[in-house]
């Protein structure tokens, strides 16, 4: 049996009492660790906390060697460890795929995941649209489809988060080009830097998908006990500094229910300024008002 | 310390570790019980497995009397335990708002809930749109604007997850005029109601939003061991028995990835009849082609 585990997000008894039961009795047991950090844990926390050996799965082994990971699963328990939900922000449905081209059964212990926990910063889930990548900008690669979809949402009067770009066992391209196996420093990609990633991109397309002047909360270590929300406008989100990863964005939607506002302003470094931005942006995204027909002309 | 802490789907070992060790420790410890059950789990069976005492927290104690909830936690520990996620599908914030009015420190455990765990079915949770609620039509009552929400998602290619109404503790019309404390027995939507009452809409609507014969994914007993999705036609879902509480469904957006096709496919009685479903519904929601401009007519 393949099992795919969920970690939650941030510390090793984060895990559910079935997920940590399953991990116990389990032979072999892999860790996803390229597309997520667990924050307050790393391999040996984990090893410890289960008693057992955690061998790191990098992409080339979960995307190139899969194989190795469900060698024997057919008879023997495999884990298989995904920080947040298996089937969350990234999903290893192609692991679960090659399962079953080999017969192999499977079953998922799910676990909280960003996608859902951002309901921890007041805005209700339903009010969220579709979910968004925003990856690194290099000088000249400047990817901009995130934009066409924050701009759908914000169109439907719809939150939007983005999920903000990890490098991890990254190669320069010097590197790459000379064939060394050195990898960079992990990076992540910080609140301050997606901002200035969107200001970027709004003022070439200037759509009006958003602006400076945006609401939007800032979410930093999500599920950890130094997690943090900042409530703003995008300018302003542009120069704060959050600390520590891992970070996410939100973009407001400009339909803010009034519990929502009142539950973020105690995330707003300024009150005014925030609840301000909402009822301005509430103008934006409206709909033509139909002609005025003059009843008693004819 | 106010605890919200999700319990998950189904089991009571969905509790995560930090979540059991919490609830162990608190004075009180509420059951948020009328908007989600836990599968397989009852009051009795969580009381034995927490070792503690388990409170009933109906609706009318949760938003009428939260101070009952909240009394002495400023000092004392206590747990609000929630089926899913404490911010999922539905939000506690207006408890958490009355704990800061009385200065009463709050901490969010979080876990999976429908809103994430849905990725199960091997559809992407980037792919869907906003979530949806849709409730019980009576003979005068059909309230219609999930159909809206729908309309919205799929004119944007992407998924809808729609959770289907709970009724605990409702009184019949009669026994409230007459004021009688009886209530009705629990009901819960099931996928071939949901289907059916969608159809009556569209039937009514005629705009298009989807049809009998749009591709779309019955979920039950998410995250339970008798776990089951079901890929069909509406019409077909419509016909469906999926058994016991609870169920979901998902109307499919047109831009299905063949990942994703690949993956539900092994949910369908009919895969043929699915693959062709998803084909045709590709061709709903086009842009129309701009207008051929001859270069050489002048």
């Amino acid at each position: 049996m393949l099992y795919l585990i969920g970690l939650g997000l941030s510390d090793v008894s984060d895990i559910t009492v079935r997920g940590l039961d399953t991990v116990r009795k389990c032979k072999r047991v892999y860790l996803e660790a390229y597309t997520s950090i667990l924050m307050a844990a790393d391999q040996e926390s984990l090893e410890k906390y289960y008693g057992r050996e955690v061998i790191l799965a990098d992409r080339e082994l979960v995307e190139g060697g899969s194989d190795d990971i469900l060698a024997g699963a057919q008879t023997d328990d495999i884990a298989f460890l995904v920080v947040g939900d298996p089937l969350g922000a990234t999903t290893h449905t192609d692991l679960i795929l090659r399962a079953r081209e080999l017969n192999i059964p499977y079953n998922i212990i799910h676990n909280a995941s960003v996608m859902n926990a951002v309901g921890a910063c007041g805005l209700q889930l339903y009010n969220f649209g579709q979910t968004v990548s925003l990856v690194f900008f290099t000088d000249s690669w400047k990817p901009e489809s995130f934009y066409d979809k924050v701009l759908e949402n914000r169109q439907l009067g719809l939150h939007t988060l983005l999920l903000l770009d990890i490098k991890v066992k990254e190669q320069s391209i010097e590197n790459m080009a000379r064939g060394r196996l050195i990898y960079e420093p992990p990076r992540y990609m910080s609140i301050a830097t997606a901002a200035q990633q969107m200001l970027e991109i709004e003022e070439s397309r200037k759509e009006g998908a958003y602006g400076p002047e945006t609401p939007c909360i800032g979410v930093s270590r999500l599920g950890a006990p130094t997690q943090a929300f900042r409530a703003d406008t995008l300018e302003q989100l542009a120069e704060y500094d959050a600390g520590e990863p891992l970070h996410s964005l939100i973009i407001l939607g400009n339909r803010v229910h009034d519990l929502e506002t009142d539950f973020i302003a105690a995330f707003a470094p300024d009150q005014e300024r925030l609840r301000k931005a909402i009822k301005d942006d509430a103008q934006n995204f409206k709909k033509p008002e139909p002609p005025i027909v003059n009843m008693y002309d004819d």
